[in-house]
């Protein structure tokens, strides 16, 4: 993040940084992500308009009741964990009064994690959901949207339940469902030849199964309902499909992955057009952290973006075929 | 296949090609993929050594009762079909006792199918599924070894059933996988806004949704009870780790996890180690047809090759921390 804001175009930027593991946050002074290190948590949110804490959400809640007595009068505070129900319950039970909590999750995900595999393009085009704290201030809304759209990404507003419900089926399940499909590939006695002529089709479809695993845990013990829930559908599903295989009507079997397939492909090429065209170069240069704080400017932005939006969207249902 | 056999070392070979659908085979030729676009399947094949049957497999069995008359004496039959069992017993029943049938599948596919997704590089360093039917010739087994060789694959010897039973695993079953967990999500009311929240995560482990429609009808309609049984498995798995996330044992989730991450790592790493040895350069340039159809090149190159992945996993046994 530290990385990406500093290639963006805010003009009066200091970032300071902090984390527990020794010589991390030198090391990112080092890579030019933040300006500062600092020496524990309270230092570095000291001066801070606004805070982002980017932890495993194991550690979050720790993490909001060291810093809460340290935060300046009206700063704003935002996250980057996976789930939100829980972290705005935190947020709720642990911020002061005087400070405005707005939830964010950058869908920019990849395995690796840590220092060494951070990349300043990494949100690029990329979904930043924000769920706001009921009582944050609509400034301060708008200040992370700006955060959100200075990196390049596209932002998304959502409430905590529709966050955590849609992240697990689109984020939560799908690693869910790799691990499972490693797993019990891994697991069977036919292993050693069957990993002989497993290919990319095996490895991307597997892809998120080499997850940290303290991400997956994290995720499946604050949104556990959720999780289970789409699993539940996934099994289904796959039940669905493979009664349809079972039974063996050719058409059947043709017309159903073909609507997939048709639905896939749509998916992937409007969602490819919309990220072009959102993360499109912004007309302005060197905005300011004020400009940010105040909010004005991220609220012209995101009035300009859904304009283009929606006119994306009515041109592709002019095109799109007819389906009975 | 085309394309890699003309960058291959492969000194005097002429290819001649034909497709059922108008203008494909010249278009073929003028991509340098074979040197003649013949008028049918019989005149294609008249004076072959080595004939590829490369169509879905729905059109395989038409195919063969079409050339079988045609084919001269000892030439060398092979397919590239994602299924085999059944591809066999076609052979089997429709070629004449003077050609020899040997199944090939090539475990290199992608989304996009058709001549122009055609890609010199697209079988490097992966697997290639060697099925010889009962009665071929050893020197037949070992020209399509050759072949694969040629193209810079790894040849990987299976019986029908085997074949039939691993590719399931890992390439049939992440189909219909990847398809329930596209299309489920795609189904939901709430499509509209979790579409917007989806990321490289979800794109990469739906992937396979994308999959040709009919590549993925012949694949469950010939391999069935294959099949069948692995998307049960799946269904199993998936409800081992829900319940494992319902009881929320935190310890367990993690150690479930990360033994998966640890597995898949390892395989990823070594699986990429393997292929790029195998993979590297071959000792002789200009390798003839002749030298391919005796067969003694591909044997040689075979013991090298076996020679070397066995020192490779001695010492990926070696390097391999221990676990309970």
């Amino acid at each position: 993040m530290g990385l990406a804001l500093k290639r963006s175009r805010l003009k009066d930027i200091e970032i300071a940084g902090y984390d527990v593991e020794r010589g991390v946050a030198n090391k990112a002074q080092r890579m030019g992500a933040i300006d500062r290190a600092a020496s524990d948590a309270r230092t570095a949110v000291r001066e801070a308009a606004i805070v982002i804490i980017a932890t495993p959400i194991s550690a979050m809640r720790e993490v909001m009741g060291e810093i809460a007595e340290a935060l300046p009068d009206n700063c704003i505070v935002t996250d980057t964990a996976s789930t939100k129900a829980e972290v705005l319950r935190w947020a709720e039970e642990l911020l002061p009064r005087r400070v405005s909590f707005v939830g964010g999750h950058p869908m920019a995900g990849k395995e690796q994690s840590g220092i060494d595999a951070a990349e300043a393009g990494l949100f690029e085009g990329r979904a930043y959901c924000i769920v706001p704290s009921v009582s944050a201030k609509e400034t301060a809304v708008n200040s992370i949207v700006g955060l959100a759209q200075l990196v390049n990404a596209i932002p998304v507003y959502l409430d905590a339940q529709e966050h955590d419900s849609y992240a697990a089926a689109v984020s939560h399940l799908p690693l869910v469902a790799c691990a499972a499909l490693f797993s019990l590939a891994r697991e069977s006695p036919a292993w050693p030849e069957m990993s002989q002529v497993a290919s990319t089709g095996f490895r991307d479809a597997t892809r998120l199964a080499s997850t940290n695993p303290e991400l997956t845990d994290d995720i499946v013990r604050t949104n556990r309902e959720q999780v289970v829930h789409w699993v539940n559908r996934m099994v289904q599903e796959l039940m669905r499909l493979r009664d349809l295989i079972e039974k063996g009507d050719e058409e059947e079997i043709f017309k159903t992955f073909a609507k997939i397939q048709f639905e896939r492909d749509t998916y992937i090429t409007t969602g490819a057009k919309r990220r072009e065209e959102a993360a499109a170069p912004m007309p302005e240069a060197g905005v300011t952290v004020s400009d940010l704080l105040v909010g004005e400017w991220a609220a012209r932005r995101t009035r300009e973006i859904m304009k283009s939006l929606e006119e994306q969207e009515r041109r592709a249902r002019e095109r799109r075929p007819r389906r009975k």
